[in-house]
């Protein structure tokens, strides 16, 4: 067969030719050691079409906390066919009023697509000029790699995006969670490099439970 | 003032501080010179909000052509904030019967988002496996870089979905109109190629226009 | 003595100099994980020069086969240490009529050289553009990463050609191959996405061995 | 003359091998267009050596200033020969008590290397972790790409660190800047996005000059 | 037709779908400015089959001179096809003696394949280990990026091969050319650095060509 | 608490949460396998503020050598906490007529800051132009990626610099000891790839510990 005496051609120099076929793809194992540019990959063989897809985006995030919003992830830890393939996605979930809070994202960029709702988003660039729109349903924003960023509900309604990374892991940093919400970070250092008020501070870390 | 000031440390060593900030991101202008990496920049002091903003999936495409479809890209081509960025998407419309043929992107991967309807969709790997599934509103697929792939829809109305690119840039390369729809493409090549028949051939240059 | 000197000065903080040492390649050890970037590498002391030598192309490949070619490929899976180097190589065997079908290389781009005989070759782009050409010994041509190319003996006598790729592990998917020799790949859905005729694909299932 | 011979060798089926030449780098021209990867390079006939070095760490920074700081960068827009080669450097001055604000470089991982003095600097996590030490002459600290941190002279006297990057324009955006430094971003926003009073935002713009 | 209804759909929102298709390739341009990732595209309309063919390999080199060797690249310098694609080759012919001197390849690893004759072919690794080899007729060997390699005739007859990069613009620095043929290095640094004795070093000057 | 249902919320979908936040940087752990991108990830669990600093510049390296000087990496194998950002240091002594010998970094580029004495620095291009300075405290320079260059004391008293380099591992080939301190490296291939004469390769091979 063809086929057959293809594939024998191709790989009949090595014992492993299904590893040598796992190149088109390397779905995650997390069994197995991470390293710099993702997980290490599943043997192809185990590899199913489930690895492909990922079913976590029907249903909206719950959104009963103080942001009234949700971030449902498909990174490759949640999603394990993306890992090694520069791409990654998820799902926002903004009830009325709810507020993705600033944040970053420092391994990729983001594109952002308004799927029902009205949401007003922004990034501030190195230079501190201010890039911000009202988007409707249908309208598409990228978010430079890196950059501070932030999507509001600002519709009478509901508010839901899909996004897109152009990382398997592109990681997210809330700013003020990582100020207020972290363990032992002393107030008196969050206030000399942030110029925020004592009071402040405490205030917010009661709200976002830091200590120290 | 210290934003001033700050500016003014950072970039008093340099007539054009202003360049120093595209850094963040590199607008296309499409009216200077390309490179490997994608379109030059446009100035910083000329770039807008509009530039990282895209309005194109408001509507369906037209999708009254015979392979029921349409694709709708927002790639740097079409969104210039994407330029440089590793990321694009674009909106997938597929009437009742729709398809998008076989095709790849030899600048990406691609990551689907079904937002309407229901699409069976699929890829081929290099080790001749197929991987599909029938994917309803809300659920993902992800198609490795380079290899072949499809969507049809199989449900009874309307499917949409929202597709993003580990590239400002993937490239659509469709595999029967990159045979049966090129200029001077002789049928003698194209049947040796493909093992199809020369009836095969020439039928499939009539509806798709190839010549040669 | 300096060497020494030299090597401890370099390594005297770390328990594991020859680890160290390894960054300069990464030879392919295909029983431990694989990651996104290749193979994990060998201990660098169980290296020889053994590992950057291949011996494959001395002799032609079988060409007695349907296509009257072969390809012999020396990837990171048949020749370890291309590993991690982004580069690869492989021999084209073309007897008299002999065809490379159309194919694509998901993750490189390819560098032909003919060093016997006459082969026409040529790609298509994402534009629907055909590039070819008839190579004579000596001539080069190279083929954009992920687009469909192919190579057919137009000459009298055998044709032979290195070709290298940018990636130690490019992949080669075969067109006719992934559509007509795969697995329970059914035909109702290899019309839809290619407008072929029934007829036609079951035809060539028969001779390339699909199913489904 | 052999030099001649390899010269004319390697390049005489070009008319433009100095051009050839410059791929071993590629001084920053900011006269032409920029690209994603960087500036456009010099001709190498006007490159010298005086684009390879740089002066501007000879004398301390300004640190009169209300963070009783200074940035003294050498990035690719004032240092043209790092453009295109993965590196670039600043010098860091402090004050006693001066601080460099919370902030992150959206292109790059940061190494810093304390040359006077006894610095205190941490980074969080994304995972809400702060890890942070105090540094000595002659102490090195390694920053994430993307993440926040932040470096505080908590010694009696100055401190001067060297700081490298991994990016030629890792850029620099200073989160208390980004907020109540820029221009137009309404207060409102701010107070959503951070969760901070409104007190505390006007405050703070006032005096960091931020508008809107 | 559908294939223009489908480049239709795909560029209606560009007034410039050509640039677009480039994104396939990006043959080099010099007359336009070069960047760190290559030379500018020549506009997609310009460009033929051409750009992408190589005829420089069909005769052997002119092996008169001191080394009896000589060395015809296929850069992007002489092949703009090959621009940003992340591959590049060369011809070597060796008369019987023949040497290519000890060198590097500063931006890429080299991957040799002896098409004719006898080579004894070696390269040295950080940690100081020699790796040679003799190579006949089809064998290959690769030589990681950056190392000091050789490549030496030891055969009766001439000896040929073909290398490949992994990048479309390698950089070849010859050792002893760098030391011995360069203008205006002074020999006293020369002695410091390499610890060679004043009389080698005019000697080889001499031979060379070097001045200073 | 709102910091606890955003990790929730982000990770919930995921047994692994830690491994995912470990993508913010990959602390090396060099009993793991070592793959082409690098070292593999400690587990985020056992990461402290110590990976990420380093205390080997306190000191003057021994520069109780023939050449003087002392080199003192932070490679990732002594700084585990660089693996993977693309950055790491080193700190340079020379004694009065120390010298760093002719070298080249395979993987990376440097970028050099005298902080004591003076130094008189170079590299050759490709194009074997050299390019050298003389270096004051707080003069920096840089040196592109694999090409020759050198270091020297050329003040009266001793010189120390802080350099950097574009990779967690850049490697070091100090050409002089790649020459004449390998083991088995027959004197006879030495002169035919270098020119030199038998007797001050003999010579040199004895001051360096070469064999063969």
């Amino acid at each position: 067969m063809l086929t057959i005496l293809f594939l024998f051609l191709l790989f009949s120099s090595t014992p492993f030719s299904a590893n040598a076929a796992v190149q088109d793809f390397c779905v995650a194992d997390p069994t197995l050691p991470e390293g710099p540019a993702g997980y290490s990959c599943k043997k192809p063989a185990s590899v199913t079409v489930k690895d492909f897809t990922f079913s976590g985006f029907e249903k909206a995030g719950n959104t009963s906390n103080i942001i009234k919003a949700a971030v449902t992830p498909a990174f490759a830890a949640q999603f394990p066919g993306v890992n090694g393939l520069g791409i990654s996605a998820a799902r926002l979930d903004l009830a009325p009023g709810g507020v993705i809070p600033l944040h970053t994202h420092p391994g990729g960029s983001e594109l952002l697509v308004v799927t029902e709702g009205c949401i007003q988003a922004g990034f501030i660039s190195s230079a501190n000029t201010l890039y911000y729109e009202i988007l409707a349903e249908g309208d598409a924003m990228v978010f430079p790699q890196g950059l501070l960023h932030f999507q509001i509900n600002v519709g009478d309604g509901n508010a839901v995006a899909i996004v897109s990374f152009s990382s398997p892991s592109p990681g997210l940093q809330i700013t003020p969670i990582a100020l207020f919400g972290s363990k032992n970070f002393p107030s008196s250092i969050i206030e000399k490099i942030t110029f925020l008020d004592d009071a402040q501070v405490k205030k917010l870390k009661g709200v976002l439970g830091g200590t120290g």
